[in-house]
């Protein structure tokens, strides 16, 4: 992703809410990053305390957090997200250190953002930033989290176009208020399918540094680029109906779903997998049905006998971000722990 | 829940799952409980810390974890769960400390245990037991998950009477080879409707600590039993669509959802809340939808401006066991910071 925004002469802000991790983030600065992106003001000041002093909440502001986003505007070079006058007028009274805005448009996920032909708000909140001595208009982003949704690789290509068109003929508007508007865009399918950028300034994707069930079945990546997998033990075997139980349920993987060709819902793939890594998704498995602590595999006579009491399977998350956010830490396949972020209530 | 037990005198042996929280426990305490049931390894760890000496890990037994097993089977009466001739041979030959098993029986729900109807497996493994130095057989258990798919309080009667039934003639047949086989069920649904308990031993409930919507919604508890709501921050608000966006989505309140009887997606109810408490769940709101961070009400245009920027909204949520594993801690309504168990992968 870093040589595909180097290659479009764009700058690439990685979302780093998927991996939440210090350690991880260190392998993006080995890459030349210096400006990241996160989903919260607590994991902002994780990743500030990390050394990384170029942060995007990308999240719309949460007002009852002015303080500790103040400590942070103090310190590092922060960036907050705009979709209302209210939120804006409160920013202008409240911010007391130098922080960047980006302005949030929906340009057709319906989700969160101003709708892209509001001009007029957009306009609006400009001219209070302008007003407001701590706050900087940075630029327009949006999350095209409606490519999820898209049943061909075409259509994430459609999306993707219709997208990035739409910011920037809201820049072409408001160079008549603010010349120097920056273009965020930034969900993992339509950054790893497209190759013209079409002038946007900034990539903000997370989710392809692991990749996930959900997204190769989207079809923006293959399953050898899928980079986290759950070690799961298994606990108990049901022949009657070829089922496989082991001890990795919602609250590990989450309880998020595809339905595949066929209709049925998947909650994983299946891999073997041992400390130096895992082999490819095994043709005749998937987890079936989840539940608190339980997963179901699901597979076939003739392959029941290879799932035995005392051994652990692998499973391909279906998202990863999810999935993720569940876990403490990860161990690489050189058998290294990484510590990661966690989100305290 | 204990006088209920009492009234039966049944065993009450709540299930911790759902609050994972060592204060909490010691309300329980206080209501004369000495035993309880937890879903892991690592919480009966944390509960024999907060000083509880008899746990049973109520999930088919991960053999992996056995050296913890032990160290847990020293310290205090510990139980565990089998469903397998494999397990019960694992276990016999490496607890090294006196451990009560209970077998896991499938009365119905298809997930895990042996069916009922299987004397001659069960038979097998208790016999396995009664060989072993460390090992007592102390009785059968089943969860009857179908509860929750059950379409009226009657229905869950129904669940509740066919599987304690098929328990009880387990029994009556075992007695042959164990007279003192104990007998325990243990899903909140079947718990909270039922006054006649056919003669079990042992009920283990766990969720009706907090109860939530979707057991609202199952027939088995009023709005004003539900027990915990998270407060979630109001951050954007679409008047278009009628939407309000809260801070507060999947992994803050898990995706769980159900549908009402107008076939909409519920993802939580909405109360008003403030730091004595909540209110009854408002009637022109509803968390319609969630992503990771975001969560989004659904309200009409009559109620749109009782939401406002900066405010907290209370979710009542549909499946209070993952929304609150996914938290830290809770607030009480006296504003008392309750910490709680929280897994470590």
């Amino acid at each position: 992703m870093a040589t595909k925004a180097k290659k479009n002469n764009i700058t690439f802000r990685p979302h780093f809410k998927t991996h939440q991790s210090a350690e991880i983030g260190g392998w993006f600065k080995e890459s030349g990053i210096s400006g990241i992106a996160v989903s919260s003001v607590q994991m902002a000041s994780y990743f500030a305390k990390a050394g990384w002093n170029d942060i995007l909440i990308a999240f719309p502001v949460n007002v009852l957090e002015v303080e500790t986003i103040n400590t942070l505007a103090r310190n590092i070079k922060l960036h907050l997200l705009l979709e209302s006058v209210e939120s804006a007028k409160f920013l202008a009274d409240h911010v007391k250190y130098q922080t960047g805005i980006y302005i949030k448009i929906d340009t057709g996920y319906f989700r969160t953002g101003i709708p892209y032909h509001e001009y007029g708000k957009i306009a609006k909140i400009i001219h209070i930033l302008q007003d407001a001595y701590h706050l900087t208009f940075t630029g327009i982003l949006t999350h095209a989290g409606h490519a999820y949704y898209a049943s061909s690789v075409s259509e994430i290509h459609d999306i993707h176009n219709q997208s990035t068109g739409r910011l920037l003929e809201i820049k072409r508007r408001l160079n008549e208020v603010y010349s120097e508007c920056q273009v965020s865009i930034g969900d993992t399918p339509t950054c790893s399918v497209a190759t013209d950028f079409n002038s946007v300034d900034e990539i903000r994707p997370g989710n392809f540094i692991f990749y996930d069930v959900m997204q190769h079945y989207l079809g923006t990546c293959s399953t050898d680029q899928i980079a986290v997998a759950v070690a799961c033990p298994i606990v108990a075997r049901h022949k009657s109906r070829n089922e496989i139980v082991i001890y990795g349920g919602g609250i590990h993987l989450s309880k998020e779903f595809i339905h595949d060709k066929f209709n049925r819902k998947i909650f994983g793939l299946i891999v073997d997998i041992d400390s130096q890594g895992w082999t490819e998704p095994l043709k005749d498995a998937y987890v079936s049905n989840i539940s608190q602590e339980h997963g179901i595999i699901r597979t076939t006579s003739k392959h029941f006998d290879r799932y035995t009491i005392g051994n652990s399977i692998g499973i391909l998350p279906v998202h990863s971000c999810y999935t993720a956010n569940l876990m403490s830490h990860y161990v690489t396949t050189g058998q290294k722990v990484i510590s990661k972020f966690r989100f305290t209530s």
